[in-house]
């Protein structure tokens, strides 16, 4: 994790906003505020009211490519402009969860690496470590991987037992001891506490990227203090939907602001920091 | 595997044509031929071209969505251009190797199997059969689960041991035994003979996807033999680079059209069928 990697640049944006709050970005169609047209037009023009009303709590944001290629070539765009609005200072990762060999990995990575410019991304380690490298290759870059997830079905695979440990422990203990340009980080749902706790036990220096917290039922506060480390640092709270779809009236950047703001806060002061 | 479900459209294409080549349609920037322009237009020709050369003879098609994507919203947009290029009769595959959860997964149903309209998608596993769930809902469609890649990593995380049993025979087991809308496949690479066998022996009437052959440096004539139930069906044969590639030059046409005929043959006589 090199001085201006993407480790780095995160840390400095959480610590300038006093804020481990990522507002994830889902324009999902339907739920979005009534008076928001469902169109690409419309998505960017959403996401980028969000941005602007979010970025001095926000440390980071991450876009959820499922609603932007809802929208076809237009969403596409949208992806592009919604990226082109986020504060320099600000990283934004793609939630995208690629994984695939060889030369289609190149091809993802580059699409959203460097045509797209997201400065991370969420990849799926199923396929294993030689599919993920073209992603890892990117110095500067912060590539976040799938290790325990937060819906109800997670066990199905991450929970099976493997010599004497379960599958996300072997994929999280593998991807953190990788040597690789880009930053390592690991997807952890808020809603799963014991494999937070144990996942940040292998390592204080990780990135951890913690979905779940709002509409999935986790709690901020909570999630954050068994995802930081022992300063306070390092986990990246998502909140989506609760922060999106404040209101379904034209009120809802104010109402997604103030959720916004409050969740920041739980994010900096219930962690280690304060104690 | 109802009438009129992909499975069954599947097969009747593969006995019109008598073949089990499925043509992957790969246009990656960096070994497309000479002449062929790098943009959204130039890949949407390409792919189109292609597709006349080999309608008679290609079962299926599947789109590599990485070097759509590559080329931004324009590759989208030849996304959908190619997709409707196809014809009717002939099944076109999304390899796109989704997984996420929840409304997640669903917009990315949403985008592939109804928005774009592919006949098939390709997900990935690791997040559990709830997160698979929005897609198998699609009556009508296919969804090929991955299993054992053609990766030399492939065998990082599925060839784990679990309970007694490699982790992808866990994971086809559990996706032939789901009984859902959609016809469900399974994604098995050439390149692991012991893994088709293996997977085949559990059911003969999942599809493989089998993709390897060629480029990848496995033997489609073997790939079928191992892969094809006691009728010499249900395995489709992807062939990419090796039909896409096979000329840099004007004739590229012409000299892919030759590959995939001999490959769409080899698909056929070297199965059980003949035996």
């Amino acid at each position: 994790m090199g001085q201006g990697g993407f480790a780095e640049r995160l840390r400095a944006s959480a610590h300038a906003r006093e804020s481990w709050l990522c507002v994830g970005l889902d324009p999902d169609p339907t739920r979005l505020p009534a008076s928001v047209e469902r169109s690409g037009r419309g998505i960017t023009r959403f996401c980028q009211a969000i941005i602007d009303a979010t970025a001095d709590v926000a440390c980071a944001y991450k876009a959820n490519f499922a609603f932007f290629e809802l929208m076809g070539a237009d969403g596409w765009r949208a992806l592009e402009e919604t990226r082109a609005h986020v504060p320099p200072d600000i990283p934004i990762i793609a939630d995208a969860k690629r994984g695939d060999i060889g030369n289609t990995a190149r091809a993802y990575a580059d699409a959203i690496l460097t045509k797209l410019g997201f400065d991370a991304v969420t990849v799926n380690p199923y396929l294993g470590w030689d599919s993920l490298e073209p992603f890892f290759g990117y110095e500067g870059k912060g590539v976040f991987v799938l290790c325990k997830t937060s819906n109800p079905g997670a066990d199905d695979l991450q929970a099976l037992v493997v010599d004497g440990e379960p599958l996300y422990m072997r994929v999280a203990r593998q991807a953190i001891s990788l040597r690789v340009p880009a930053d390592i980080g690991l997807v952890v749902g808020a809603t799963q506490p014991a494999a937070l706790r144990a996942v940040r036990a292998i390592d204080r220096e990780t990135i951890l990227l913690v979905p779940g917290v709002g509409a999935q039922g986790a709690d901020a506060a909570e999630a954050i203090s068994y995802a930081a480390n022992d300063s306070g640092d390092n986990a990246l709270i998502t909140v989506s939907r609760e922060i999106l779809f404040a209101s379904r009236d034209d009120n809802y950047v104010e109402a997604g602001s103030a959720v916004a703001r409050r969740r920041a806060r739980e994010t900096w002061h219930a962690s280690s920091r304060t104690s």
